[in-house]
């Protein structure tokens, strides 16, 4: 099904390197065709595989295995859910949200995925963009998780205006607002006090950063809505804007921010038998199957 | 465009027979029929109204006036949903959720809506029944806001298994669970820490009630899914489940509950320019416009 | 130091039944005499230990070892702390707020203990009544955990006025009011959404439960306070007390409760090293020391 | 009883600049001597008071009155309470938690405390200083509210180790730790999820902002306590430390930040009559007494 893998791999760690040498290796014995972006393939020094730039990685592969956190995984997701080219991920040893397959028995799990026995996901992204003053559009980017607005240099409230779909939402003063996908509620925006959402789901979430007032609480809207940010322009200092908490913009005091939903979707290749049941279960320590109901079948459906 | 106006109120309260009164008669004078349930007329003494059984009332009408708090709304959606008929929810003086119509100015609020000049809104309802653990199906009903599962007699946690169309979700134990509308979300759920949701949104909202521990939050689910409750079988005692927190039905210790969407949606009835985000803002204490953004005219849209 | 041990344990439970016969025989072994009250005795057919009524246990014992659960120990010391007899307490196996000791290696643990090589703790009550609308003080009791005031019969939210040392604080819409000391505030007050509390500090915490208005928040008062409760008078049914969740007072409509720090606080007897700290640790599943911080000694105190 | 009255208000704030101006005159006007601090005096431009500089304000004043926000009173708070002089609030015309005195009718309100008809409290407040890697302490600064520990420049989470008293208590991933005092507990704290506490109680709160786990909850602590905060060496930058939200210092890498108890308390003077439960239930919407229980007086003290 797939021919040319790529793989990708948080940097500068050596757990991730190794995995990802006996991934290539692994795929190599198996006659599929390795492809890792320059920097991936920097930690594997004195093996000899196919490199490439990052930017261009999408062009050269069928699929994209990303190896280590949730955090390398929304890197991976980030650049391939433009070109429409899969993700798998693969966890550093410690089961994520979004990387399911563990480094032990790669063979077993990884192969039939790639033989295309697994789950197809596809999960939406949101992508943003700053409006500046002048009228020019800027700082364009996408996030699979969240979109963060929050205060620039010092810690100090920022005050501004909410829209969805040109209408008057509120005006809120608080430490930020995080507009997160369903992917995202699992991330920060559940420490923000964020519930969970079901990844399939075709729903924005709001939530406020520290609201100066106790009544501003999580909204859950639809996807289809575009949300646009206004800083009030006496707030003290420039704002800013981070893409999954790993890319961020300055914004300007007149600067207004739009966000909508990308799209095109990710997809994410599991192994069959996924289930995120089990992944939240086991991810937020939620009670197991009570003794005395296991043996009672479901025979309801 | 409608020609029989139902009217139903809160009883015994002397505003709303006041407001009925004056519906009533306003009616009549513009030529429409009107009908009033049993115990609605009943506010009305010495007046001669047609009337009739309140499980018959959706025979009768066109459409449904209900005069009171959102809980006199939560009543008449429950009934009128499964008929198809419409209801306009006029408040008692204090704007509720759902009742949007001012007792003031009546005639100019109410006469466009009942000629159809009106903004029609569709909410979806819950429906729930209990399957005894002799494999009969009991205590069927239907709730606008939420159902609610909780313990019986006296204060004590409750510990059950939550599946979703099948599948093992968590077990639990907590004060109870409530499942919600969207329309629910700014009810019982938002007391207990779940999000605000738009109404049109085909989500189901589970929230805890003061969960054991501390990782089980609100969860976001698709409207779609069948949610099951099952009680472990050593709970102290009988567990009790309530729609809209209005009837209430005696879970035994065997039973199952089981909780999906219902087919019928309510069609709500609201004035041109209807703004359920300026419902939020008022009844919330949500931060008005800023002024120094308030002269810039949205022109992105 | 003690000579005379009382046993008191969870009923049918064989674990615990196990352990208390375990305690039983190693302290006669040791020379101590040993005391149950008839119930716990119950649990250990065919042996001869010396049995009193659970009423007069304090008369017979100087410590008195509580097996079980926290709740166990929570019926120990509501018992125990008026009469000045410490109380020691050893859990199921799994560590307990309040029950430290494990029965594996109970001679290790317990024999320097009894034998005065402890920490002691002086934890506080609450004691409460209702003062019924003839006058009458009625339903005393004390409470180690919490004193809660919740709705009767059905799931009705109940509204009351508090009162501080009989200046009026708020009136409120809620399912009811925990009124937690320190040593409850890791327990229903957590699942309310309540702080932790130091266990010695000499504050009281006012939890409410799901507040129909969302500035209702959890409040730390002194123990000093006295702190009245008023049922306003149309709530559709009686409201009740608790007092640790284990028993239970039906309130009628004009009563007032009045809750007030316990004059005798309870003495807890906790093995050397007791570190409260490492017991929230392990039961929140709280971060552990950081290793790149680890072989940083502590210089500055 | 005070005959120097110092002044002190919000830079850049004609209404503060109209009520400093008014009080001056007033307080000439009834034989009291009135200094201003230079910055205070520039917003009266035109007016000939007595000047000094603001960090020799204390030496020539027996009492301080603080015009403007709350924001403006914790200001005067940390400059006062080292050297005893104790401060009056008023608000800007808008009951602030701090400053409960209203701009109208100053000579009825302002008079007798100034007579000595007040309503004397204490408030502590927080002291902290930076253990700089190299041994020298550094940074020292107070706080009427708290001091907080966050991120430096961009939005990360930080890594870092509580202790209490030398005692570990956890290691957490967070926005940062928020470390409250009394009165701090309606500001920021209470944002971030904090109780609301009695302002004379002798305890410190801590609130994570934002912690990576569910269980992170807010910790009420005694104000004997000396807190100890350790940040993990591989934040990717410099976290921060502000006093108050005012100022602000940047921490290193190995930095530790101890936090107690200020040994001097500040005294606020307010108006006789003063209740803080009235300032709590008007700041917060909290509700008011109900009319059905309003005619009863409380006789049971």
């Amino acid at each position: 099904m797939f021919k040319r893998i790529g793989l990708i791999g948080t940097h500068r760690n050596p757990h991730v390197a190794e995995t990802l040498l006996e991934c290539a290796k692994l795929l190599e014995a198996e006659g599929f065709e390795v492809v890792l972006d320059y920097e991936s393939a920097a930690s594997l020094e004195g093996q000899h595989f196919q490199t490439v730039e990052t930017a261009n990685l999408h062009k050269k592969i069928d699929v994209l295995i990303a190896v280590g956190g949730d955090g390398n995984l929304l890197h991976a997701g980030r650049l391939m859910s433009c070109h429409g080219i899969p993700v798998i991920g693969i966890n550093r040893g410690q089961l994520g949200f979004l990387t399911d397959l563990s480094p032990q028995n790669l063979l077993q799990h990884l192969l039939p995925i790639l033989h295309g026995e697994s789950v197809k996901e596809e999960r939406f992204l949101l992508e943003a963009f700053v409006l500046r003053s002048n009228g020019k559009i800027d700082a364009k980017g996408n996030a699979l998780n969240d979109v963060v607005i929050f205060p620039g240099d010092i810690a100090q409230l920022i005050e501004f205006e909410l829209r969805i779909d040109g209408r008057f939402v509120y005006s809120q003063r608080s430490d930020g607002l995080i507009i997160a996908t369903p992917t995202g509620s699992t991330a920060y925006a559940l420490s923000a006090g964020g519930p969970i959402m079901a990844p399939h789901l075709n729903v924005m979430l709001l939530v406020p950063k520290l609201p100066h007032t106790l009544t501003n609480r999580p909204v859950v809207i639809d996807a289809k809505n575009e949300i646009e940010i206004r800083l009030a322009p006496y707030n003290k200092m420039a704002s800013r804007l981070s893409y999954d908490g790993q890319s961020h913009v300055t914004l300007d005091i007149e600067d207004r921010v739009l966000i909508r939903k990308q799209e095109k979707p990710l997809t994410l290749l599991h192994p069959n038998g996924y289930d995120y049941y089990a992944i939240w279960r086991e991810k937020l320590g939620w009670g197991k199957q009570l003794i005395s109901l296991s043996n009672t079948n479901s025979d309801l459906k």
